[in-house]
């Protein structure tokens, strides 16, 4: 079994390592927390007083810490990790961090001769717990099939995100995704609550519904994404029906900002002559805005 | 089998008539489009020249249109169908059109001694012709009832709102979220392509949590739906995350409008001191911003 | 001295009906409110009990009326102002109302033979008593003209707007301007009081900067007024200022949903190769994003 | 005469440092880009290898940098400005960076001995040249006395903005407030022009409202500023005319984000029992929102 170095043992870490001592794994373990320490160290693991002395030998190291800028200070620092770290030796950040602040790390560590991967992780502490993570692997082809053994003692399922920095990007498109997603249905459902709508009802009516099925696996598919933009729904119709419903929640004094910018969306869609495409043609809306080229 | 009138052939209300037609109806149709009342009457509905003369001796008049004001002037203008409407027939309104404006109409035609009920239909101009539409059935009890073997006609579920004005509630409040919705995960698209993400890999993570399920079926029920704001992740945390995608979004030129909104919407859950709160709790927030009461 | 029929005596109304009877004008009065009414009759006016009594040898016919529906109404409904108005006679609608709404009063009264031109006012209810409001005339040279006796008995400025429905377009750019300034200013002035700083000093520093001065008079005109989008201060840098601002506000708790949508503006103007222009380009941006030809 | 340290010899430092040195003073000066060094050194200043060696023997340190990162480097890193500074001086940043930066960046030099206060600049690159900026003095009373012969070698004009860290302060005010109006009155203007309203007409009516006045010293310092929220202008007939105005540019295709998020802040205050207030109480409702205390 390889040594392990672990660092940053909070909420998420230290499950996550006493799940690889449970593995059979030896772990020298550091973090600035001496209790967070000691509960490891009575769960077999090896306590190090600096980055650079759990990094002595180690095989892996891992790390889980709050941002970029202490995953930085525990590489880079004084007493850092590159003080003592092997060439053969694989790190992987699991920390969520900036994406271009991992490339930087990546880059970083490459020019002084250092291998780092990135594998954030989904789902929650109860599933640090239960060793059920959802393991994001960032990282070459070889990278990812070298430290495939240590995560899945952390977790049930690895996605492979498809190079370097890809395990961190795809952990914020998924946050980013469904933290507005979370503000979004929160004015969906205050607006059915001040309509004196039953909430069983919506949620009955949205779950056959890309409203409560989402969009990528139902509108899309067979339209945008395989360039098709002739109306199953109007672009138009979409914008009118968006007006009524702020309307009506103005009426009803339900503040919508996430409403009231998509309905500036697709105002501006139909200001790019897009009122009569699918309303899925939104998507080549906010490519254009974003200054890609778009062909449809 | 009862006589139905039928007001507003277009794209939704021609094949729904022809579907009642298929089912063996006595039809009677209005349109102010020549042509499309002939295409009925080939198929075997009879002409009338004005919503009065097709209401005359019908047991239910459809009205789908599009917009309230028609909907009223069909009702209530001259050579309306109130002109020569039985007390006891039923209208049922199947347009899209501003709820407050459905509540008026049922009011008013209550009070000239009629019945209207609103029943919105959901899915797609295919589904019309293939007698698969979905039904949202406002009105009391017994008018759902009645309607439903006539509803059954033009589709293949319905589903019953829970009152009046609640079937135009319902399709409300799907449209708002699906609409929305559309625009913001054009955002998180974008986003991903100019990361160099692949949308793939985006998706595979995605349908396994809520930016791809929705958040009423996963993060809510046992959590801001049971009371119960104990954080699995911090509205602090969520917020953080928010901030990250907008800087990288800001970076790479990515225009995130409803992503900006959202995270003033996390930031005045702060500023009410729910940064501890699980994320569900925007919830609340977004209730308690509506003036709404709240117990949390 | 004209006859003149003034309906709507409420919070303006009233004043203005007033200082036309002091002026010396015969006035013949028309509200829903009885009370209303009978403090003008009480000042000389004569009570109409209709519309249509009112306009009875008017030679103008003033309306003050909440909304476009009542305008409307008013002319065009039962016992309206159409009904006894003779050709001659000048409709003046002073009301605040949808400036599409008074395009189709202006075309519907022309296509009956009959004139109205628009003169909302400006300033608030202390004016309108003082006999100080402002103008805002809509109309022809010659009704403009012709009105302008009349019209100067109620307010001291009069503006030419420009046309027919240019009185209640400027009215709405002027209204749009302020109301949103407000909301804009709002977050300013609490961001400043987050941050501890004097708002003595902010307004002290603003009153010499586009900040308390506007942008129309300062940093405009002889930048993007003329076509010239060489930086004085630069998109890219503008863009820089405002996602400092926003993240200092999240730290404080500070909501501000308009900077973080004009953050997006700006963001979107980098996409489209705008960041090393001037800010003011922003103009030829949001032009764009409304598909206007932009020539810069 | 004074012996100064400058560095950072940018758009805007090169030209400040030009200025001190007309008005007499000895300048050691330092950049990164040796070609900006000479310039300054052919005009009579003497160039420094590092910013340690710049700082020997001055009596005031002044830093123009791009960014609060580059400010650090320059006092704490490796041959900076604190391995050779006396205590003594007085180190004078002048850069726009991160407020809650330059707090961390006064304590740290405080706990190290040294001090340091914050005098940003506003105006443009001409005015540097011209020895007119204005002048944003952060720092103690004893500190601006000091320093002001210094500034206003630069400016014409100097601001106390009230004491350590409040000169930045009021930069990121007065920048937030003016780069901010600058994308709402394109939105304004752009609707203007899609109205077919002469932009002239509209400046003209402007000038004379908190439009184009602003309202920190029109409609504000008489009401919500003195606790006064009884109505000159109800926050109701505010967020109808918002209403309008949206409805409108969506009908002409004028996107308007800035607008449709104030129309929500409206919104919520309504919601929140404001309805009949003073439109300047949306600074009442925003400071609530910012989870400040309001008594009105």
């Amino acid at each position: 079994m390889p040594i392990i170095a672990f660092i940053g043992l909070g909420q998420m870490g230290a499950p996550m390592a006493s799940n690889l001592l449970k593995q059979g794994h030896q772990l020298s373990v550091f973090d600035i927390n001496p209790q967070a320490v000691q509960a490891l160290v009575d769960k077999g693991a090896r306590a190090a007083a600096t980055p650079a002395e759990a990094a002595t030998d180690a095989e892996f190291v891992i790390t889980m810490l709050p941002n970029g800028d202490l995953v930085r200070a525990v590489l880079f620092g004084e007493r850092g990790v590159c003080e003592t770290l092997s060439r053969e030796a694989l790190v992987i950040d699991m920390s969520t961090i900036h994406p271009l602040q991992t490339d930087a790390l990546i880059q970083e560590m490459a020019d002084r001769g250092f291998s780092l991967m990135d594998v954030p992780v989904g789902r929650t502490s109860d599933h640090a717990v239960a060793g059920t993570l959802l393991l994001l692997a960032g990282g070459l082809p070889e990278q990812v099939a070298r430290a495939t053994p240590v995560l899945m003692a952390m977790g049930n399922e690895l996605i492979d995100a498809g190079g370097p920095g890809m395990g961190i990007r795809v952990k914020l498109i998924n946050n980013y995704m469904s933290i507005a997603l979370n503000a979004l249905s929160a004015e969906a459902a205050v607006l059915c609550e001040a309509l004196g709508l039953s909430f069983d009802v919506a949620l009955q009516v949205m779950s056959g519904t890309p409203a409560g099925k989402g969009h990528f696996t139902t509108s899309w598919p067979n339209k945008v994404l395989k360039g098709d933009l002739s109306p199953a729904f109007m672009i138009d119709l979409a914008h009118k029906d968006l007006g009524i419903a702020l309307d009506v929640a103005n009426q009803l004094h339900v503040p919508m900002p996430l409403g009231a910018a998509s309905r500036e969306v697709y105002n501006q869609a139909r200001a790019a002559g897009r009122g009569r495409q699918d309303w899925t043609a939104i998507l080549e809306q906010v490519r254009a805005a974003a200054g890609m080229n778009t062909t449809h």
